[in-house]
């Protein structure tokens, strides 16, 4: 049965490309496969109904007959692990549980840092301590980004070759400001090296083609 | 191959008995599973050897003679996926992957917001808005909350059974005020239905033991 992911119908412009659907979609592109779309909006993502199928009341959801699963990380993991052709993740027993390790470390080692630094802006902006605060958490992001480029080192990936868990490392990455993600080239060009790939190019499409449709509504 | 466990080696009695490597001591525990401790302090972590295991200097690690991991979540799913007794998940496909999904909530849709509270205390709490921060925080701390609690509703678990999502669910609400998690009576009662498990004691203790030891010497 074709995949179908809960996305946003309509998202503010600064926000389009960046709504976390796109991890999904992404994965998806990866393998080739198809996916229909089953648009929210900020109403209906609070209804009874989708919050029966996403708790938070977040995208993206995901099902395809066989599960109905929500969270980015633990649906790019699924579609990872049911790949037999090993384009998202090596098949022997290490390489495939690493995969794992990333996204994770990805969405709980490195993503909540990235997400105060938008939280500063976005929520305390116009508090008086809003911009010490955004000082303070960049620093500590600082700190989980210098981590990650030393283990990052002159390697092209996060393992041996690209897996899933570059993509959600990547996704997470999206989200740091180039300036700051600059003072550590290595990440730069992993970013950069990442989000090259064509699958990514098709998942950036098919978010933007969302929104542009209800522009155009 | 007995697993090994990368733990810390003593900690401030503030922080005893909550730290992570708990979550994949109690995995282990509930399938009756023994391991062993490979012991970090605040320089060992910090060294290469390390980081080359646990990049961020963090616990836990894991390894196991077929795998070598990180992230308390990924190794925690790791236990639960290759659990063929099914205590730490049901078999089929929807019902395995749905412990990926709580997993993955647990730690990138609850945890990020336990830990601002955390933060606001420990990094913040001489700032002169310390204060301030911790309660705009714990606002948004109380959104997910309400989100989980209507989840759970009258139900024993996230799912119709105990699942690994459970163990690492609780896990996190563990560093949760009780003042804060009373306000959600369903959510207090359940944190407490997980956490009376007698695996759940016996990984407290394992992690009490080795600082008692460390005192000791």
């Amino acid at each position: 049965m074709t995949p179908t992911i809960a996305a946003l119908s309509q998202v503010p412009p600064f926000a389009r490309g960046l709504v976390k659907d796109i991890r999904v979609r992404w994965a998806l592109e990866e393998l080739g496969l198809p996916y229909e779309e089953f648009l929210v909006d900020g109403t209906s993502k609070d209804g009874a109904d989708y919050r029966a199928w996403q708790p938070f009341g977040q995208v993206p959801a995901y099902r395809d007959g066989t599960v109905t699963l929500f969270e980015s990380g633990a649906i790019v993991l699924y579609i990872a692990q049911r790949d037999t052709t090993g384009v998202l993740a090596p098949r022997d027993a290490n390489g495939n549980a690493r995969v794992a390790t990333w996204i994770l470390a990805a969405l709980n080692s490195v993503e909540p840092f990235v997400e105060s630094i938008v939280v500063a802006r976005l929520v305390f902006g116009k508090e008086p301590w809003g911009k010490d605060y955004e000082a303070r958490a960049t620093d500590m992001l600082k700190g989980r980004l210098a981590a990650l480029a030393t283990w990052l080192g002159d390697k092209a990936y996060l393992e041996d070759r690209f897996t899933a868990g570059d993509l959600m490392m990547a996704s997470v990455l999206r989200n740091v400001d180039d300036g700051l993600l600059d003072a550590y080239p290595a990440l730069a060009a992993y970013r950069a090296r990442c989000i090259a790939r064509p699958a990514f190019a098709r998942a950036l499409e098919g978010q933007l083609a969302t929104f542009a449709r209800a522009d155009a509504a």
